[in-house]
């Protein structure tokens, strides 16, 4: 029997991977100005840095490190993470309430694993993170969309859903969020919070982007006002020091952070060590904020720039402004179609990811995502002149 | 609501984590003589010469490394990995039918994920790795156990059970088998891949042991007999190079393979880069084998005085004599139970794993497993004398 009959299982059936990563393989041409990622500059990256520590951290405890790990976590990185989430993230939590992940996607799948059963109901933002959306439907769970304004999500639809719907998780990014770059308002952030225990609802908040931010005041995390225990915090050293690395974190409750270690048990044993140590080197010796501002400095003119372009650019009706992040998020006029015209622009040379992957019900095929953090100040000039062809061409 | 109502998804009704991972917790004594993990020793990690190599990479690449990598995995690893498989597996493949992963346990996860509903049936061996019997029951799969022999699994009962079960997968450790040290026998390697495409069944094959050889003659993977695609192949380099790196990968053919690499977009995204480009560099430079060689000596030293003291060791009824690997599983004599005397040995100050574990049905209190790696001869002749006090005492 030829392997061709092989029955794969029924949490694949309308899955058909990464709609962005598939963009990606299109843009591996030479020249291309690429909107469409959501990577870190390549000045971002500390590989010198990161060469000297790897090999200090080997030289010295080198035969733990290449050892086999706990799942819990690196415990040294487990213990850093505490006064950095205090820190940073405004919660407090013990060293056994966070568990150091491959990269805050591994959270979202073990948060999943932990909670989901088919027909589960999860609400998202409307849009959100298509990756995580992929991730929620490949446990087959339903997904409830809930639109935003320019205060993030709004709770008033929010709570009906709660009470009609009884979903177990509501997944939400509230800083600078993937793709529209908004921020929820710290009245929503305290809402949230008291919802969740209120209906009995996981919240999976997801925060990457928070220490990227060129203006305005840090806000308090949602968890930072969870009395009960139904948030889950997951965190990313992608965006501030490595994506290659794979590290993350997730803070929970000490119930459902058991059920997440069992996960990962059967995920990958447990996250590579040296990468975790490196983390934590940059937690103790203090290098992550000052790395976090060089980098913050150039990002915000690299927005600034985008943002002042997108102004004059033909056909383009609406865009969010955001405080920090990677993303701005923006609308064509009615009837044009950012799907379409992703080709014309292809052709020219610059490339964005259309809006309607965002959306969990799909449509909006007027918006589209850009990315400003890859881009030179050069390149963002030239690729905006070339939308702004593309576009007013078709507007 | 206090967050003790979080309803938890069914997956997790009857897991309650590793056994192994629990026991392993009890070993932290001081001083304890540990007959019971499945780590390399510490003379086997190569710490000084990872630290030179990850400086290096850093230094050379660290701007790719660091960034965002495919999911596909890093393609100087693919590439490397071909002669590689080759070379030490027999098997041909291409740079794109093999997938870089987490270490080989992400594999056995993407594979259930692709394949597994709820209610499918895997057949495993009986024993086997209770890791990997975790990671499928998470999915909710039936275990269906087949029984060994010296030779292997039994193929006329395998051929038994896929005539009238149709199992979706057999997992199966071909080489230096967990627990056992068991090594397929060549005609069954050739009649278990002419099986899996006469019934439709992939065979999952871990084989993570094989470079660990002290005696007898090398023999092909079952994927070397296999014409039609139905044998996905599981390798790891924990055991010869760092478990904490957690570097595998899974060769199949590619429709299949396409569903994992979907998969492990959810998983967590890639592994991390530098960890890929490691192990790439051990591959690409001729590191590996060498280094190999150098562990195979001690090992078979350690296996070697293991087995001389077995034959003279009270209460023991039978035992494996593997030809490489690190495990040996050995039998009490009946109505002894491995289990309860485990408390006594770790009290004396030596530790096993009570063999019951690795059945799927449980039963077999009699049986246990004993590592020899992470010993010295001196703590295996010490060892293996408490453990004779104690049977002794108990026959």
């Amino acid at each position: 029997m030829n392997a061709e009959n092989i029955r794969f299982a029924s949490r694949f059936d309308g899955i058909s991977g990464s709609a962005i990563r598939e963009i990606f393989k299109l843009l591996a041409v030479p020249g291309m100005i690429s909107f469409a990622g959501g990577n870190p500059s390549v000045d971002a990256l500390p590989d010198a840095q990161c060469a000297e520590i790897a090999r200090e951290l080997l030289l010295d405890k080198g035969k733990i490190l290449l050892q086999y790990g706990a799942t819990e976590g690196y415990a040294p990185l487990r213990e850093s993470l505490v006064p950095y989430l205090k820190d940073r993230f405004s919660f407090t939590c013990r060293a056994d309430e966070v568990l150091p992940v491959t990269g805050s996607t591994q959270a979202m799948d073990l948060l999943c694993k932990a909670l989901i059963d088919p027909g589960d109901k999860v609400v998202v933002e409307n849009p959100t993170f298509l990756g995580n959306m992929q991730a929620i439907r490949l446990y087959q769970a339903q997904l409830l969309p809930v639109d935003s304004d320019e205060d993030g999500i709004k709770v008033d639809e929010l709570e009906e859903v709660f009470k009609s719907e009884h979903p177990k998780m509501l997944y939400i990014i509230p800083t600078f969020q993937n793709p529209t770059g908004r921020t929820l308002s710290l009245e929503r952030r305290k809402k949230i919070a008291q919802l969740a225990a209120q209906y009995g609802v996981v919240v999976a908040e997801d925060d990457p982007y928070r220490d990227l931010r060129y203006a305005g005041q840090e806000l308090p995390s949602i968890k930072s006002f969870d009395a009960e225990g139904w948030v889950a915090f997951m965190g990313s050293f992608s965006k501030v020091i490595s994506p290659g690395l794979r590290v993350g974190f997730l803070a929970a409750n000490a119930a459902l952070l058991r059920k997440c270690v069992i996960g990962k048990q059967s995920s990958d044993v447990h996250t590579a060590n040296l990468n975790q140590a490196i983390v934590d080197a940059y937690l103790r010796r203090g290098l992550l904020m000052p790395h976090v501002e060089r980098i913050c400095q150039s990002y915000a003119q690299q927005m600034n720039t985008m943002l002042g372009l997108l102004s004059k650019c033909g056909g383009v009706a609406r865009y969010t402004r955001p405080q920090g992040g990677l993303f701005i998020f923006a609308e064509l006029q009615e009837g044009m179609d950012a799907a379409k015209l992703l080709m014309n622009c292809v052709d020219k040379g610059v490339a964005y990811v259309p809006g309607t992957h965002f959306y969990a019900g799909g449509g909006h095929e007027n918006t589209f995502r850009l990315n400003f953090s890859m881009s030179t100040i050069e390149q963002i000039e030239r690729g905006m002149a070339l939308l702004n062809e593309v576009f007013s061409a078709n507007s």
